[in-house]
């Protein structure tokens, strides 16, 4: 487990609300394994583009992972991307419109990811497929070669990063504190419901444990 | 209301899984109208920047709003802009590794923002607010001339947009069909729960029912 902290450079420093940063390692960590999907960032003929995916980690590396013809990831590819992964975990109520505000995580990366191949191409595939899915890696049947040649994975270091992070409740100017107005927060949370069963599963076949929880 | 279908321009226009694309114009409201946070993406010396934050939607403009000073408004004044909103509606499980999915709703709108003054800036703030916390816009206290000035509010033209779905089962092979694994959806869901109350609330002041709603 790498211990060094966060990269400490201009843009992943922040400039305003500095005491909504983490430093540690550990906080990226946390952010990016509780996710299920990220934003990733690339310029495209000088403009940017933001699409969602999903993505895993595995020590030091995120991973991603496309079509070999989607051209975000070609893209990405040889050149500098941004991931950002976000947590909206409630809505700050407060006694001034200004002072409304969201309470999230968020983890932003950027670099230059590297286009993997083989045994290294093979683990990303599986930290990509066990953050959306804990326990499918084992279960489902896995890649063909042919699967593997049509898709791209990329390994991004997670060198330069930086976490944000806003909890509890509105910081609203000491005069409005006296006004007749409620504030708080609302609390906003992630759930899964009950597994829908495919119409073409075949019967008797159980929704299995790892499923279960979610 | 604008029924015009939505523009398809190349980057709009799905290049693979065309099904997934949605023209209508009612379909984008939809996906704008049913989110809290988008990821704004922005190039910065070159690269590219992703961040989240809060939106708001009224007829064919979306809104945005920040600091005065936040590097990422700026750099989104006068340039193009990148932005997306996702609803993570499902994890799609299924037989093969490989078609392992996501159910979800996106936009993406790409254009280069305004910035607002006057009537046109309140009017931004206000569809932003709303669109957070709606109800709160006619209950907490509005801006004063300084936050005012404080705050960057842009509009975007809502011309260049695509919007993406999938939903339902998973797309397995056709062999795969007889393989001995569950398949099938796991639902997701954004939740509110029970408001709380700042710690620094006047004693007797109730939540406003349009909070309790969520």
């Amino acid at each position: 487990m790498n211990s060094t902290p966060l990269s400490s450079t201009p843009r992943t420093r922040l400039g305003r609300s500095k005491d909504r940063a983490r430093t540690d390692r550990s906080a990226l960590y946390e952010v990016l394994d509780a996710g299920r999907i990220c934003h990733l960032g690339v310029v495209v003929d000088g403009s940017p583009m933001v699409i969602p995916t999903g993505y895993g980690r595995s020590g030091d590396t995120l991973y991603l992972h496309g079509s070999s013809g989607a051209s975000s990831l070609l893209a990405g590819s040889g050149q500098e991307i941004c991931v950002t992964v976000t947590h909206f975990d409630g809505i700050v109520i407060a006694r001034s419109v200004f002072h409304h505000s969201v309470n999230y995580r968020s983890a932003v990366i950027y670099g230059i990811p590297q286009p993997l191949a083989g045994e290294e191409k093979l683990a990303g595939l599986e930290a990509i497929t066990e953050r959306l899915a804990p326990g499918q890696w084992s279960t489902a049947r896995l890649p063909t070669q042919k699967e593997l040649a049509a898709t791209t994975v990329l390994g991004l270091s997670l060198e330069e990063a930086s976490v944000k992070v806003r909890q509890g409740p509105p910081n609203d100017d000491d005069e409005d504190y006296a006004l007749d107005v409620w504030a708080g927060v609302l609390p906003v949370q992630q759930t899964f419901g009950t597994p829908v069963p495919d119409p073409r599963l075949r019967p008797g076949i159980p929704v299995p444990p790892h499923l279960e929880a979610g």
